[in-house]
This record gives structure tokens, sequence and C-alpha cells, in this order.
């Protein structure tokens, strides 16, 4: 940490700050230059708090030299994170992973007829809402529990792992039990009492970057995962918030390798959420495996315009197979492939 | 709701739209224009899912209309909302109520002496956080229930009523034990597992703007509160997400006003996160009382060098002196005044 | 300027950089930390780029710790800036000026009208739009030269002094023939040719910010104006670009106090093209007075409904006149006041 | 245009907007709603000032629907536009176009040397700035025509076409008789005037999005070039602003497949100004081809560590070797191909 002063700091006021910086317990080091003085903090272990130094006499300013995050970072471990599902799919090697699925569960016969057909065309994640965290307290909030166990059945009868999304520290428990992957969303990516819950979880957690959420803060949030002891962590990048008005959100695409040289963590993308436009989300999804992501999540859906959430920006089944079909040509530049398909699974109750 | 046609759209692409607006249950409405046909949704009642209308071929945008917001806008209720608090203050009328104190529960000490000293200096509320959110782990997470249970403890010793933020819906509980009003951080502004408990506590409710949360989601999320049954409801504009780092937020006071001609529930402005910097807060704060808050939420310590967290932000008593005489003058071009102060209580113990 | 070394860095890489340093001409200072190296850069007279350095192996960042303004600042200069005015009209000091007027100058009757009502009413300053920079080549784009004529017969027939903006550098010439001060718009405050005919002019400029201009930008642009000779700047918050679509900009208010730290220059605020809606004016240019304003920019037209541009964001003249008496209470809590109106002049003519 | 009358609008004020449409000479239409009427006004030719409606009593709020620019829509035209070359390279159409070079011309010998290795490694087009905008007056500016001499030099000497950036009117005509395309800025590109002229050259025009311009606004800004005659128009992505500093700018690809959609126009981007760091240069570039770009612009340098300008985010000559092969690959995805390079020109002299 290094606290600048202004041009016109005093002897006194430099000396304010490395007792201060003593008391804290931590070595000053004054840094003498040609317009002003900086003092250096030395040993700072990431828990100092900068509020204290910053309101003192003569400080223009305090920069924050080492990183807050710790496990989380590349400088902590430096090679790749693999999160391993109990269906094969590795996410964070040099396979890529597609997640794929309608935005919320609503029947049987749509989630598990979207999954046998998502597993044709090569996806082995399912994606669907049980629980919708919705902007209007009057739109559709998902069918909750039951819409857990027709995920369940959909990966039976599909070989797909699920991924879905918690809302509240209860629910963690309960998505748990159905689900390979817990979602946190991005509306919930700064919820403590949701990440702590979901980081003692067994279960691998795909953790969605906040609408306006910085990536030191992304960085964070997932850090909050790991000091509670779950590694399996998979980030995932969907869009920040905007002055266009043309999408939803901005895909930030460079966010993608941005993570990748700070963390040793697998990161994703999503780009149905990230445009919101059915015809924006290939072209974006493309990109980002371009960019260099990890795995892909997508929204497909047997008949969008009769989607009871997000439907103008699911893709029709045919339009994801051709995704599917560019984004294996993609990967070869970047040296990489996509996880290899699933087979047909055994009939049921067989 | 409009659904504008591309200028290319045929006939048959605006018949559909027709048909589908019907088969969801609506009036549809073609209005030829000079460049474009526009087809207009007759009788939305605010539950219209604009996702489906968008992905038909042929339409450029659809234009929604009607507000998502029903029981917040001042269309559903015309007059201003005032809440009342036990110790006599009230919020959203012609007075305006100053909340103040640090930024976390720390000790006994330091809260009841701090209470003392902003009673006789005129506020009539204080705060301090039990559960605080940190972006990083590694921070000091507040004392938690003992912090609730000091907060009493300054209550009774100055008379002020007491506002403190609940994380989780368990939380809530537990805060509404011992607090007056319960605050929902920005963080949790789409926090709905959360709003719902909020919603049906019988305290006030104080719900901070998100960090990059819009107006029209700012209202939506009270939306929640409101529709279970909780009309004590009061918003604070905090600052959003900007890309200039000279203060930590940008303090968006347009939001004031026009959350004022939006909806009947009072808001405050939070200067001290919303600049984060203590230089700042006292311009700022004269600045929301001019552009019409109906309050202040201020970070005061009685040794801000010494603060737990947000030391930087917080002003020295004698500085929130200075500016409660300053926003006494500026009420006044408002035609408005401070809450009226409260009388010294009677000696603990007694 | 401060190399901040990844953890991994060895000691090749640090070695590196120093002698880069050394043979940029500076000097190097290498400060150990517990997790990491930084080196330090002594010497920077603000013209060292840091691309050069952010390139080598092993830097995590480059953080630059002197500032790259030097006039414009208060380490440069300490005390305020005060820019006067033909008319006696003093911005910068303790008193606060006011200029008001259309958008566009669109006839002789409606500017000499609104100038006089204007000067009745307080202002000392006419604004009006001669050469206007319009979003779309097909809007109505300003009477030109014909327009500076008219604002000076305003003049002439007023008192007022005159501001209007110059589009171009041949521009500035022709407007600095007949306003008091030169306007330079916030889509061309980095418009270097123009700033730098500006900085060459001697009449006093007024200089926007822009849409999405950091605070340092502004300063930097400005720093092009006093580099050229020209001290008599004046800076101007209008508003910046902003996820909301409530209001057409986001009045960043809080740059007010932030300027005033950082630069000995006047700033005022433009709360008509800051907000772009009339009944928003009257609380932000409260708002902006209450934050420290030395001045505002005001739009009033005598007949909005028939503006030709921006009607919806100017003030009836009776508005402007409650303005006035507010921002007059105002003043008075920050121990200021307006700039004292101006004498009715003698008849023209005579 | 459609006009929304708040739900408490009298038939007074409503009468009101339709005499007010009526007087501007279009006809108004009444559309009653369940909650609310609007009020569509037919015939809109695009130039409609929506201010004037916006500020009459019981109006919520007015909708722009048709879209106010014209020629550079793709319902005025609905085939891509081409733009080709004197050395054959085509722009918009089946082939991506590939522009490299340093941020600044620096030396004969840095631009001729760099031409003929980029031209080796397949690139078509030179970029190198003789005019350089900078945030600082204290940076270099350019060689200036200097500059344009070398560049018309490499170009004899590589075959490569050159495009490089024009500052203001003036420097339009010059920059005409070097270069094969005209640069404007970013920080230019609401420079009316500077539109205006660019708009009446003969060279092509390639115009960057601004730092925070909606893809509205640069389309409005490109209509400004066709209005006065120029329809060789490319556009360019090169970031925006945002909050997060990990980056310089946020390069919004996604802008790519909107502005195909609305617009005839060729786009590119640019990775090098879009993210500020070299290392994610390559990944954005091969990201762009994959959202659809038809063509990227990059910095390239013999030696990056000693540029004048930008070093940090220009690539090495074997990186940019490496990216071609890359895009090469991806291209095919999308049923596309890089333009074919240039034969080696005769000897110079000869």
């Amino acid at each position: 940490m290094l606290v600048v002063m202004k041009q016109s700091a005093s002897d006194d006021e430099i000396g304010q700050v490395v007792e201060t910086i003593e008391a804290m317990g931590y070595d000053a080091r004054p840094i003498p230059g040609k317009q002003r003085t900086a003092v250096g903090l030395i040993g700072n272990d990431g828990r100092v708090d900068s509020a204290r130094l910053e309101g003192l006499q003569g400080v223009l300013e305090v920069i924050v030299v080492s990183h807050p995050y710790k496990q989380v970072s590349r400088e902590w471990k430096a090679e790749d994170t693999v999160v391993t599902l109990p269906n094969g799919t590795r996410i964070g090697g040099r396979e890529i992973a597609i997640m794929a699925g309608p935005c919320a569960v609503e029947s049987e016969e749509q989630i598990v007829g979207v999954a046998r057909t998502l597993r044709r065309m090569g996806a082995t994640i399912l994606r669907g809402g049980a629980f919708k965290p919705r902007t209007s307290p009057y739109s559709f909030q998902g069918l909750g529990e039951e819409g857990l166990v027709l995920l369940a059945r959909a990966r039976e009868a599909s070989g797909l792992a699920v991924v879905t999304e918690a809302l509240d520290p209860e629910g963690v428990e309960l998505v748990a039990r159905y689900a390979d992957i817990i979602q946190i969303g991005a509306r919930n990516m700064q919820n403590y009492p949701l990440l702590r819950r979901a980081g003692q979880s067994e279960k691998p957690v795909l953790l969605k970057r906040g609408m306006s959420a910085t990536i030191k803060e992304l960085l964070l949030a997932a850090e909050y995962l790991l000091a509670e002891g779950n590694e399996q962590v998979i980030l995932c990048e969907r869009g920040v918030r905007s002055f266009d008005t043309h999408t939803r959100n901005l895909l930030d695409l460079t966010a993608i390798p941005v993570v990748k040289s700070l963390s040793h963590l697998p990161i994703i993308a999503d780009p149905s959420h990230g445009t919101g436009i059915r015809t924006k989300v290939t072209p974006m999804a493309r990109a980002a495996v371009a960019a260099g992501a990890d795995g892909l999540m997508v929204e497909v859906h047997p008949d969008p315009e009769m989607a009871l959430s997000d439907g103008a920006q699911s893709l029709f089944p045919e339009q994801f197979q051709e995704l599917m079909d560019q984004i294996r040509v993609i990967s070869r530049a970047l040296d990489r492939e996509l996880v290899p398909g699933l087979p047909e699974p055994a009939p049921m109750g067989v």
C-alpha cells in the first residue's frame, strides 16, 4: 500500500502517516519524489483498511498495491482449476463445456424433451430455472421444488448434468440435493450469506458476475466460496450495465482473458442474458469461444415464442445446432475442442 | 405496449403479431405510419411479457408503455406516504429527517456516546451496522446480534430511533426485534427472498438503491415490499457505478425529483457512501436537501481515524454540527424544516 | 510512478525494469514488500509514458502517482482564479454567477426580449446558441453569424454579457468578435485544434465536460487552454452518460467539490442539459449551488413549447424567477451571494 | 412517434397534444389503452423534435418510433456496402480486411520496415498516426505532414493502402492527399464540421465510435458523411467507457451484429484501443472476427517497448503473425476468408 502525500504536505503530516502505519502494526517507508513524497506500507497481508490512512491530513490518495483476493488468484495457485462433473464433463481444461436449456423449467414434457434434443446436438449440461429471480413481483417466479424434480428426471432421461439457481441460503441445500452445479445469479453475486452457504456445499458453484461488478469484485465474491472450503468454482460473464439500449446488457468478453490471467478458476460466458436478443446470441457465443471462454451457457427453448420467460433471447434448437458446428471450428484456432458428446442413455425404467 | 414493425414487414408478419396478441388474451390495434406500421396491444395489465412478441418475424422492437410497478406509483396513490417512528420522527412530509452514526457498531462506549452527541446536534435517528456486508471475506463483518443489543442501549440512552441492516431472511426477524427501521443494503436490492421477508415485517423498511439499478428497478424492488403488505417504505439514493474513480460512487441526486414525481414514497440520500470521501460529504448532503430529499443518512464517528470500517467517509462530530446549521438554512428555500430535535431523555436506570 | 511487479517476478525482470527506468533518464528505487516488489520511478516530471514499462516482463501494473496536469492544479496555484467580464460579473469568487437564455438564438425579438426579462430577474450573462452541434444532420443547426449579431444586439439592449459556442478553430475568431465568453461544448471537449485556438484567444473560455469524460480528462482539456496562455477558464459540469433513461444525462454534482479541491479554476453547472427535463432543472440548479458551484447556466425560453431546439428542458421565465429567489436563500448557507443584478441600460440609440 | 399520457391526463390535455401535433403539420391519432391514452403522430419524416411535445401538460413520455437516421440504414439500402481500395482490398463483403501498424509514425525506417513486415504477414492496409490527439498537451503529438509523407513512402515500398487520422477540417484535405482512408477518431465522432468536410472528400472514411456513443449516435454521425455525398464509410468499434479499470475501455463486440442488422455499412474492430493491453489484443481480435467484424485495426510495432505512444498495447510482429493464423481458421466458421495478401512490390526506384 502506498500513501501518496500532497505536494504541500508538511514533515509533521508525513510523520503522522508513518506513526499511524506503525501503530497499525506494519512498517512504513517514506519515498521522496521530485514532486511529492509517498509512504509505503510494508507487510500488508491484504487486510489493511486504507480508510484510516485516507483520512489523515496531507494525504492525497492511498493506492492499494497488494490485491485483496488470495485463494482465487493465480499467484496462489498457478495451474488451472478443472471442475469435473459426474457425467465426465470437465470445465476449465482444454475442453469447452456447453450448458444449454430453457430459461425456466415449465413442464416435464418441455424439459425432458429439450434435454434429449440438446444431448443429441452435443451439449453435456442442462440449464433450467426452478427458482426465478424476477424484477417484478408479478412475473412468473418458477415452479420451485417441482422444477428441481423435473430437472432430475431430465438428467436421468438424457445423461446431461444439471445446473440451476439457488436464491437464498436455505435454497442451497435443496438445490444441491437435485443439481450437479449450484448457480448463484448476477443479482446475488454479493449476497454473502448465500455465498457462504454455497461455499459449504460439496457441489460445484457457478458464480455469475453482478450487473455492475468489477472483475475484482467478482473475484472477491468467489473468494467467499473458496474461503469456506469450496474450490469447485466456475465464473460466468453475462454482461454488464451500459448506456446503450440496443442490447439488454453489454457482454464484456475482455473479462475472459483478464480473469484467466488473474485467476486459476474457469470462466464461461452467457451470451443469452449478455445480449437479450436471439439474433445476437450466436455471434456473441462464437466470440466468447474465440476470446478463450471455457464454456458457454446458452438458452435454448423448443418453442421460444411460447416460453414463460426470456423467450426472445432463446435459440431455436436448429440454431443451437448451427452454433455447435461453428464453435467446433473456432475452438480449433485456439487448439481446443468441445467436451465430447454423451452416449444415448439406456431407456428409462430399465 | 407497442410492437414496432420493420419497414420491410409483410402483411403476413403484421397479421402474425395481431394473432399472437389475441392469443395472449389482449386486443391488437394496427397503427399504420408513414414509414412503418406499429401494432398497439390494448388492455395490458402490467403482466405482459414482451419477449414473445420481440421474437416474431418482422418485429423491429417492442416498446412498453404501461409501467410495470403499481402500488409504489403516484398514479396508484397521489398523496405522499409519511412514515412515522416511535420517537415521533416523520419521514416523507414537510420535515427533513436526519439519520446519523458510525458505519459499524464497535462498542457500547462508542455507540452510546455518539448517539448522545448526535441527539444534542439535532439528529433523531441513529444508524450503525451490526451485520456488515463486506466485499472481502477477510474484512471486519460486524458484531452481529451483540451490535443490535448495543444499538438498543444507545436508543434508550439518547431517544434516537435506530436503523440497521438485515442481510438475509432470518436476519429480518432478528433486526426487527431491536431496530425501528430495517435497512436493505444496495447489494441486496434485488435479493427477493429478503425483500419478501421484510415486506412481511411490521417495521418500516429503508431500501437502498443498487449500485447500478435503474430508478425503475428500485421502484420494482419496493413493489416487492408493498406487495407483501408493508407500505412503510423509505427509498435511499446512495450513488451508482461510474467510470470516474475520484469518488467511490456517483451520487445521482436527480433520482430524488424523479422518484418523487413517479412515486408517493419518501426518498432520502446517503452522501457518505455516495461519495466515499469525508470532504465531499457535506457539500453533497447540502445538495441532496436542496434537490428535495426527505432526509439524509450520514456517517459520523467520534474518532474516524480509528474506525473499524469506512472511517475515511465519516464526519467528525463538529463537521456534522456545521452541516446541520447549513441544511437548516437550505431547507427554508424549499419551505421545509428539519425534524424537531429530541429532548434529553431521563437518566438511564431511573 | 510505481511499477508493481508480479509475485512471481524474477530478479532479472526487476533488474530489467530498473534498467529501463534509468535508460529513460529517471532514477529507479526498488521497494521490496511482503508479497511483491515495486519499483519507484523518481523524478517524474509528468511526461513519463507508462506504456513502455507496462509492457515489460514480470510487471503486474504501473501506478501513476504524479498528476499529469500542471497549470490547472491547485498545487500550481493555490488561490481561486476569478474571471471578470466587461459588465463586472465575477466568476470564481464569493459570488455566484447566473447565465441564462434560450438554447438557440431564433430571432431578434426572441433574444432581445428574453435578455431584458432575464436582466430584470437578476441574471448577468446571456446564453444562446448561434452554431448548434446537433446529433442529426437533419436538425436545425443554428442561425450562424446572424445569430452572433443578434446576441450582440441583445447585449446592447440588456447589459448582459454574452456566452456562445464555437464549433471549429475558424469559428473561435468569429465568436470572439461578438461574445464575452467562448463556449466549448461537451462534444468538443477533446477537440484539440479547437482548444488550442481558444487558448490563443483573449476571451474567457467556458469548457463543458465531455459526455463521458473523467474529471482528470476535463482538467487535462483545460490544461490545453492554459498551456496556450489563456488563464480565464471556467469549467462546466453538464451531466455524464448513464444507464438510466429517466434523464438525458446524469448530472454529477460531486464533480464540483472534487474540481474545487484539485484546481483553482471556477466551475459552474448546467442543469438544463444535465437533466433534459424542465421539472428537474429547478431542483438540480438548487442542488448545484448547495454543492458549491460558482454559477449556473440555465435554459430559459419565453415560449418553450415553440422553441426550435431543446424546448422541453427550458424554464418558463416565471419558473426562472422562482429559482433565483430560492438560490438566493441557499447561497447564504454557504456564506455566498448572487452576483449583483445589472441596472437598466440606457435606451438603445441614445 | 408516440406521446404517452399520464393516467390522470384530462381530455383537455389530450386535446392539446392533438392540436399541437396538427399545428406541427402531422396527423394525430389517439389510442385509448386500459391504463392510459397514447397519441400517435403519423407522418413523421424523421425531423420531428419531440421536445415540444414532452413539455406539454399531462404528457408522461414521448417515444420515438421512427429512426432518425436514413441513408445509413438497411431499410434505405438492403445490400451491404463494399468499400474498395486502390490496392484491391474490399471492406464489407465476404472478405475480412486487416489494417495494422504502429500507433504513431516515428521515422522512415520504422514505418517502411513495419509495412514490409506486415505485407509479408498478410495485412493489406497500413495504419499509423501523423496527427495524434493526446489527452495531455505535453505528450508527443505526432510528426504532422512529415508523417504523411513517410506513410506514402511506406505504401510505395509495400503496396499496403494507408489509413491515418485527420483532426480538423483543414487536415482533411491534407490527409486525403496522402492517404487511402481518412480516419475520424473517437474523440471527434461528433465534431460536425470535421464530419462535413470528410463527407465532401472523395476518399473513404473510417469513423470510430465515440467513447460513450450509443450505436444510434454512431449511425447518426455516419449520416453526416452520407448526407454530404460520401458513401464510402467504414465504422469501427473501439471500446466504450466502463467502470472497470482492468482494461482501458470495454470493447463492445455486440455492436458488430447490432450495426450489421441496422445498417448496410461495414464495421471493423480495433482491439488495441479497445483493450489497451497487449495480452488482451489477440483474444479480442479473434473474438471480433468471430462476432462478424468485416475487418480489424491492430497496432503492431517492431519494438513496442521503445514506442513513442501506446507501446503497451502494440503487438510484436511475431504475435501478429500468430493472430493472422488464428483468424484464418475462425473466418472459415463464418464461411468467410481474409482479404488475399499482396504480392511483393517492385523494388523502389525501379
